[in-house]
């Protein structure tokens, strides 16, 4: 059983948090929450996706699991409206999702959870560097690197946090010392490199936050954590890195 | 002979209703109005275009009638500012329209009348349900049930207006009940289905117009009725309907 | 040497002037300027640009030349905000030139001069007609242009400078009379045509300029001439005529 209001726009851009990486997703519902975890196809980055039910204007809800078409699920929530109210009902006989927005009612036909693919284990992990700044900086540093390459690399060097693409021809470089970081703390200097593709999808979503923590390691996965709903819920992105030729 | 002068804005407006539907047509002009009457190249959906003199700051004509060409004098009113006057002149001589606005001069060559096809009749059709809307209503509904599938019923059943498109997986409904219509009169239930490929043509021009008349029956043509220029004109759409199979 | 500072907007308007006829031009640096003169793969239209120290929050040069990828410039440039601070400067070991702005530095690879066409010698015109107008004027006259043919004809007739284009049905005219524009001098009646093509590359940048000097002839290249940041710069095109075959 699952039946819920809530904002649209916040609704909107949370679900956008783990459509910008996978087309479709399997959401464990509890009482308390609903959560997502879904790796890319090409097993490159994972999301980790968990809205608690305090992000809802009502939400009721029995442990269950729903299999979603994120692609024909934004597609209906695009036409939502900034301050439109969204209302969620799981109809358990036909297995469907029925959403009411603005008077209009859809019906989402629902996937079997048993056909997408496993949900990965979030590896924990212990890095060197943690960041701390404003999403819409790194999104910025994201739009310039892909001028110039397909790869970018994250780095912490002498206190300074920065952001490096480096093409055939040309090259970009953002540095961010301490003082302008949210915060800074790294046991030694760090780099990794990672695939622009991957690093554009992930912008999408994060760019909005005003507080994104960055753990980086040296040729090791980045992990980008960020609030979303208010402070109602949590998103964390792992994204392997690409190996350096130099 | 025709000389008119008409704010730019408006004439864009009418003359839309008409290229939504068709590339070229048939206006007949006397010494009180513009009318067109044309159907789509596959007989699906018919338009009945009037305009008044009184839309008109200037109107000057004796009966006749023109051939346009509808994209090429689109284009032409699309390079138009939204206050701008624009002045119509036919040269009987060269049977070509002069459009004269902001400096600029344009003449168009017309369309052989001959040549374009026949004027429909407009049926008269007597049929059980009136619902008068807001078309920018209808419009939200069309751009909806677009997302889910290639057609759209429209009907009304017990007091509820009502607009449902059904996928093969997914559902929209849009329910407005006769308390948030601007008008409904249904002496029994009724129920159509039509083609979304035409009602999005339509929608453009009858999604700005404040209020729109559905006459509706079942498994029969729809007839959309709606005013343009300040009231100084009527648009009549007529849709065939698409056979329902279950 | 060369290291400058200079608004971000500015700029970008500047080079723009230049990119929009090719993509790779030799800037000319002195301790008063920056310039440049090129032409047309087609050999159809040339740009002289000069960009005054003036226009420069700081300026320090000595003379050389630099080979510019514009497509590349143009995209960082384009980065840029509105009121960005733009820092450039001349690497002279790496042959780089590095651009700061908004914390982002970027590197960019010069091409060799030597690889770059010649720079054309502007020639000395001496035309009968002068029309200064305002360069949005003319930009509308070539988009209204565009709708009926690939070509326009630029001309005065009796005091009154007009912009005629004829496609194979349809016709624009615009008409502006003396009284309409900034000045007017013509010691004859004089009509020259062009390939909308062109025009509407140069329109662009143009386009923004509050008087535009035209200098036109009969059968004759047209120049155009115009001030850029501010009047610290200036920018003329050359554009050769068609045949005009009647």
């Amino acid at each position: 059983m699952f039946k819920a209001a809530i904002n649209a726009e916040v609704f909107k851009d949370a679900i956008e948090a783990v459509s910008t990486l996978v087309d479709e997703a399997k959401f464990r519902i509890t009482k308390d929450s609903i959560s997502a975890r879904a790796v890319d196809p090409a097993n490159v980055a994972m999301v980790a996706f968990d809205l608690n039910a305090k992000a809802f204007d009502t939400f009721e809800a029995t442990d269950g699991e729903i299999g979603i078409d994120l692609v024909r699920f934004m597609d209906i929530l695009g036409m939502t409206a900034r301050d439109d109210r969204l209302e969620l009902n799981l109809n358990e006989e036909t297995r469907k999702l029925e959403i009411r927005t603005g008077g209009l009612a859809y019906t989402l036909s629902l996937l079997d959870p048993g056909s997408i693919r496993k949900e990965p284990k979030v590896p924990a992990l212990e890095l060197p560097g943690k960041i701390v700044l404003n999403g819409a900086e790194l999104k910025r540093a994201v739009k310039a690197a892909e001028k110039v390459s397909d790869h970018m690399a994250l780095g912490v060097q002498d206190k300074t946090f920065y952001v490096e693409a480096e093409g055939d021809l040309d090259k970009v470089r953002l540095e961010i010392p301490e003082s302008n970081l949210i915060s800074l703390q790294a046991t030694s200097n760090v780099r990794s490199l990672f695939s622009l593709d991957y690093l554009n999808d992930i912008v999408k979503s994060l760019g909005k936050a005003e507080q994104v923590t960055i753990d980086l390691g040296t040729d090791y996965p980045v992990k980008f954590t960020f609030s979303i709903a208010s402070g109602n819920g949590t998103v964390i992105y792992l994204l392997a890195p690409r190996i350096e030729s130099e």
